[in-house]
């Protein structure tokens, strides 16, 4: 096991029906929040009263930063940010999935600093203070409700990008799976498919050959995250399936599963942030598509973790290493599209022909991700296999 | 899944040469601290030095509580209490393993109230602030250094009992496997015991029968766990051994493995404390005698847990869930017995005519511990499964 340091404050409240103590678990942070949410679903669902009346009991006073979209874009935190500042709030409340919540993070981290919050995202500052935030979580993907991440897109650069900062975790984010019941299926199963390569990134970039607890960590979520997205599937309704994948999508990126790692990496991530940047695709389709060319291109040279992961999560046995490793990778290419989730650039709308111009942007992101050996080749050559 | 809060904010500090981090962990919470340690093995492996002079370099003054004993008793965290008010010390260093862990948090719990300790334990007070503590970590087993819990026993009733706080999580805990290469072998296989339990507990006493993601860690847990302790059993300074065996036991009992498991209960645990209240064996060594006869009391009425158990963890097929139940539960003594942890009363030197004497100490604790249809009756009629 290689060296890590875990921290996460985060205080997460699971299950039915908690959405009233959003309130409460405000106020000792602020009695003057922005609340952030995105195209108005919360609103049609009820969400948005429930929330505001538990804030308004608790006497915590509100003002309204609805309309992020998924791929949040920097101009809209930006203009939060100014909203924040202006009205002297002192907390966020993010009611959504990754794209809300990685907003209100980038204004919790944007309001108590006197620059432009993209230095953040570019290394030019670094983030020494942030507004307290605080979650209802409506989608079973991203994780950023347990961790200390953000992703954001400047549509000015067409680069998507993240920070990660210690300051950034939620103070308490709620997690009521009956949230997600109304998540449209090819949504659901995108986050299904994030969760997924959210623990496939440490599981395969690791530095360390002998993380066993880790490996079955992992192993264990992906099986479960599968399960539970094949039901979800037929039955959007069943609780318990919701709740399964809601607490999975959860512990597959809160520090937990690349514990002992070492420094990874997410280049899957990375080519992926691309692919909605330029095409603002949903980004667990943009990884189903990403995942299966990256795997393929790297098993053939270390085929032994792709064996293990074929074995242990699908039962394959037999042939040789290099032949499970790569029946393993079909295997769950296989499940990606029984779930309706594209497989290949054409089945995602986009054209063989940009291939060069997505490795080039995703070439740009490479010194900022720390991974200098993706070049615009290396990129190109993973990406034809996508084809 | 059952509904549940988790929150644990201890910053972990994983891996080989972080000792020399305590100072600075330590320097933010207070100048002049609580020193608390063991029996002197510190001091002769060398750890008492380096501490020390880590705390010496980030400005930190210290006051030695040393002599902490396992089994930590009240009257030495009481006396340890009184040094901390008379000296008006501002933080808790321990250095050690679950024992002196415990007491630390003892006395950060008693450090901050004007009545006597053992309130807090018995529920006549609850505590509302602490001390911070900090930690280096020398065992393990009892996940102490990530969680909000104390055992102490009061030598003047012989009760063995636990207080749980969200004020208790230690602030910062540095975990160098390397510090326990020197632990003797029988107390490195009682703390696998003890890990191994921790997680068994809501695994067999959940009140959910669906928690796929929850059993999968379980049982990878387990299975590292006794992997890592067949190849410490050997080879006592193998270093990746000791680190899946120390991240393990601190992951068995940091709240992840019974979140949404329900309102469990611990009564392996709390039987096994009669015993080492009584007769002042190792917790570990108690728990490989009570928990083997727990699950073959429970088994036969509800088998369903237990066959998984023993078809996921030993691989045991075949036969109704009954006989696989059984079989399981064999396995997991025998295994014990290879790691020459005790199975039977006797084997831990424990008179069998002791059983109703042993069963009234439990039964005192179980209204306490919330496990009123613990009777003696039933207590004695599982120990003497233990014969």
């Amino acid at each position: 096991m290689q060296n890590f340091d875990l921290y996460n404050p985060t205080n997460v409240v699971f299950g039915k029906g908690e959405v009233p103590r959003i309130g409460e678990l405000t106020a000792s942070y602020g009695r003057r929040v922005l609340l952030v949410y995105g195209l108005g679903s919360v609103k049609k669902t009820g969400l948005y009263d429930k929330v505001t009346g538990s804030l308004r009991e608790a006497g915590v006073e509100w003002v309204d930063s609805g309309g992020v979209k998924p791929n949040p874009v920097l101009s809209f935190a930006r203009e939060a940010i100014g909203t924040f500042k202006q009205e002297k709030l002192d907390a966020i409340v993010a009611v959504g999935g990754g794209s809300v919540i990685d907003t209100a993070k980038t204004v919790a981290a944007g309001s108590r600093y006197d620059g432009d919050v993209w230095d953040f995202f570019t290394g030019k500052a670094g983030i020494e203070d942030a507004s307290p935030v605080t979650v209802v979580l409506t989608l079973a993907a991203a994780a950023s409700e347990m961790n200390g991440g953000a992703v954001i897109t400047n549509e000015d650069t067409l680069q998507k990008t993240h920070i990660v900062s210690r300051h950034l975790f939620p103070k308490a984010s709620i997690l009521d799976p009956v949230n997600t019941f109304t998540v449209p299926r090819n949504y659901s199963m995108y986050g299904a498919v994030d969760a997924i390569i959210h623990v496939l990134e440490p599981y395969f970039n690791s530095s360390d050959p002998d993380t066993p607890l880790q490996d079955r960590f992992i192993e264990g979520l992906i099986k479960t995250i599968m399960e539970s997205a094949d039901i979800i599937y037929r039955q959007p309704n069943n609780y318990n399936a919701r709740a399964n994948m809601m607490w999975g999508a959860t512990m597959a990126l809160n520090g937990i599963a690349s514990s002992g790692a070492g420094c990874t990496g997410f280049p899957m991530h990375m080519i992926e942030h691309s692919l909605s940047a330029i095409y603002d695709i949903a980004h667990g389709a943009g990884l189903a598509v990403v995942a299966p060319a990256w795997m393929k291109y790297n098993a053939p040279e270390e085929p032994r973790k792709y064996a293990q992961f074929a074995e242990r999560v699908f039962d394959i046995g037999g042939g040789t290493p290099e032949e499970r490793a790569l029946e393993g990778i079909a295997a769950l290419e296989r499940w990606f599209s029984s779930v309706d989730a594209p497989v290949t650039l054409e089945d995602a709308g986009i054209p063989a022909e940009d291939i060069n111009k997505i490795a080039k942007n995703a070439n740009s992101l490479s010194e900022l991700w720390g991974l200098p050996d993706y070049t615009v080749d290396v990129i190109a050559d993973i990406l034809r296999l996508a084809v």
